[in-house]
């Protein structure tokens, strides 16, 4: 039993290098101490409209409906999916990893016919696969992941909500992996609802899920519009009513909306982390932050390689601010981020499913996105690899990584 | 559009004193802002374990499933009630309010049978109602609220979980309002399961949802466990799937006990304020915490007596920090609520369903269960009610406050 009187216990110092969560931005971890208002207080109304104002250029859109699902990046999905889907509804999953499975589960659980698409661990998907299997199924909706960092591979969009206007098919982007770090244009690529996390390029905690739906799906989720009991004016609901409270987007669209109809309590934290978030990106320059990904991202990259590892995947489509590289034979890979973890405070990813002790999965993100932490990632990784008999070049990880730098120019 | 490069505005200063949020704890507030630390950091683990340590205190338990959802207080109903309920189960809801509407609806929504029996608001069950509509319906599932702010009313429990008991029926309660500020025994009384919130009496945020699950209730839910796809090892799962994947407790629970399966992304801000608020009180002692709620809330409602204000609803069972007073004839209780805040930087609550329009809700809880909150609120109304042409005999406020502190001893 933990003894009640003591003082909170400060967490130790760690380099975050894994596939997310990774260390916030300092001014992201302060505003989560500001003091709590009441939910209907003009302030925090008016935080609540500047938040959706900031994160529809987080999202690229205009779309009025933009605004937090209060939980972590997969309530955001849940949400999406169970209040577009009705029980029987056809839906296209192509899955690229372990997080394409997981839209399939939650579609599958909210009721709807589910078909899955796959491609090999590391590779993505072409537009014309995915229209063919659009013709072939005829889905009300096709949700896919942009970034899954489980493979470390970036789903090419920008022709995906096109052929889906195209075939009077909805479009779902799971973009919680790549929002911040790489190129999203909700609008220019007509998807129809995004979702999102803070915990990777926009460099803030779990717990918040940003969201925005297009007028289209809006209109897909109001007609199935049902006040709750206690708040209700009596007046009937329409449609089937959302198979979830906490998750029905047209009550919490009520909330976030002119009427504000109380749903839930609106956790302030997390909405001062996500507006933090949203303005510090929006301040650097969407386009900026997506350069300054691919650059430390890049270096990271050709750093491991210099290092003497192999990359994972289809390089040419990996997203910026992950990157898988093999085990060496004969390395445990679990004791290798023990001990950079216990001897150097720097954490690495494992891996899951069909790659499984086989690769090393490294984040370069958010406030991590950085010269320093690529550096001195490098640096440690160099020596615990020498401690467990890899033959390594002394500083070739580094000097690869600076290598990169000096080519990419200066950001 | 807000200028994304300001700088993150504080927030006013407000002294909440409606039923809740509440103002946070300071320490509550900063331990916020630690450092965030990856989810599979012995640190993480460690203090995910410690939480569920001190929460185990907070709820009177032993029960080993005791955790926290990742969500608002809601959360943590719907994962309660859609990993006990299958569809077509029976569920029995006493409703003394607006919430106990919102359990109705959420165990409807999870495709329950749902009976509720109502009193009207402002009273409350006594034990053989209950058990009367128990026998006459035979529930899987009785599903009841401890305090209703809606109404001001606490329900009496101490003989709720035996009666479940004996007839077989498992007890569901939401706590959210009264845990930390009114007894709330789980192990004694022999209830099921338990949520709660941190935003009233734990002096917390909202945005954590603490649950604890008897071994009954974790026998129903693992009988349903089904391990996620990209995660699994291909053994298949057992019973009827959960109808969530966020909600899922077997697997939340997989997360949380020693497989550490992964789930979510722990949202690790709200994790460090709910191992605060459950240290603060385990460390003031519940038995003391809830003494301080019944002081200040009964200061609170003789002051409001004081006043000239009449208070609703039985206050033999009124829970301890929240007071519901009449708006006197001619005052627009609104009108009232606004100046209060703008003028004075309080805000009170305004009211639901049948009590919309006719009663203030004035909460006393958590940080706020203090002398000079209440003597600080009621010398406020005092000036907003007089400036309303309301007759209020100078000071006699406050005066009936300080008559309850005398008459109580001092704490």
């Amino acid at each position: 039993m933990t003894d009640p009187t003591a003082d909170f216990p400060a967490p130790p110092t760690r380099l975050l290098m894994g596939p997310g969560p990774v260390n916030a931005d300092p001014r992201v971890q302060l505003a989560q101490a500001s003091a709590l208002v009441g939910q209907f207080d003009p302030w925090m109304t008016d935080t609540m409209n500047q938040t959706a104002g900031l994160l529809r250029g987080v999202f690229a859109t205009a779309n009025e409906a933009t605004f937090v699902v209060d939980g972590t990046s997969r309530a955001g999905i849940e949400a999406a999916l169970v209040s577009l889907l009705e029980p029987g509804d056809r839906v296209l999953v192509p899955v690229l990893g372990r997080f394409g499975l997981l839209l399939a589960e939650i579609a599958e659980r909210a009721g709807a016919v589910v078909t899955t698409i796959h491609r090999p661990w590391g590779e993505v998907f072409t537009p014309d696969e995915v229209e063919a299997a659009v013709l072939q199924h005829r889905p009300k909706l096709l949700a896919l992941v942009q970034a899954d960092t489980s493979t470390t591979m970036l789903q090419p969009l920008a022709e995906i909500g096109d052929l889906c206007h195209r075939h009077g098919v909805l479009s779902y982007v799971d973009a919680t992996a790549s929002i911040g770090g790489n190129p999203l244009h909700t609008d220019d690529w007509r998807l129809d609802v995004v979702t999102a996390g803070l915990q990777k390029c926009l460099g803030g905690p779990s717990g918040a899920a940003p969201i925005t739906l297009s007028p289209a799906a809006v209109d897909v989720i109001r007609a199935r519009r049902h006040v709750e009991a206690g708040i209700s004016d009596g007046s009937a609901g329409r449609g089937l009513r959302i198979g979830s409270n906490y998750f029905d987007l047209a009550m919490i669209m009520d909330y976030w909306g002119e009427q504000r109809l109380n749903h839930h309590t609106e956790a302030a934290t997390l909405l001062y982390a996500t507006r933090e978030c949203a303005r510090l990106l929006l301040a650097e320059g969407v386009p900026r932050a997506a350069q300054r990904h691919a650059l430390h991202g890049g270096a990271m990259a050709a750093g491991l390689v210099g290092l003497g590892l192999d990359l994972f995947g289809d390089q040419a489509h990996r997203m910026a601010n992950v990157v898988a590289a093999r085990i060496p034979a004969g390395v445990d890979g679990e004791d290798f981020r023990r001990e950079l973890l216990v001897d150097y405070g720097i954490e690495i990813g494992t891996s899951f499913g069909p790659l499984a002790g086989t690769v090393w999965r490294i984040g370069v993100m958010g406030w991590n996105a950085r010269r320093d932490a690529v550096l001195v990632t490098l640096a440690a990784m160099e020596q615990v690899l020498r401690r467990r008999g890899v033959p390594v070049e002394p500083g070739a990880g580094g000097r690869a990584a600076r290598r990169h730098y000096d080519e990419a120019g200066a950001l």
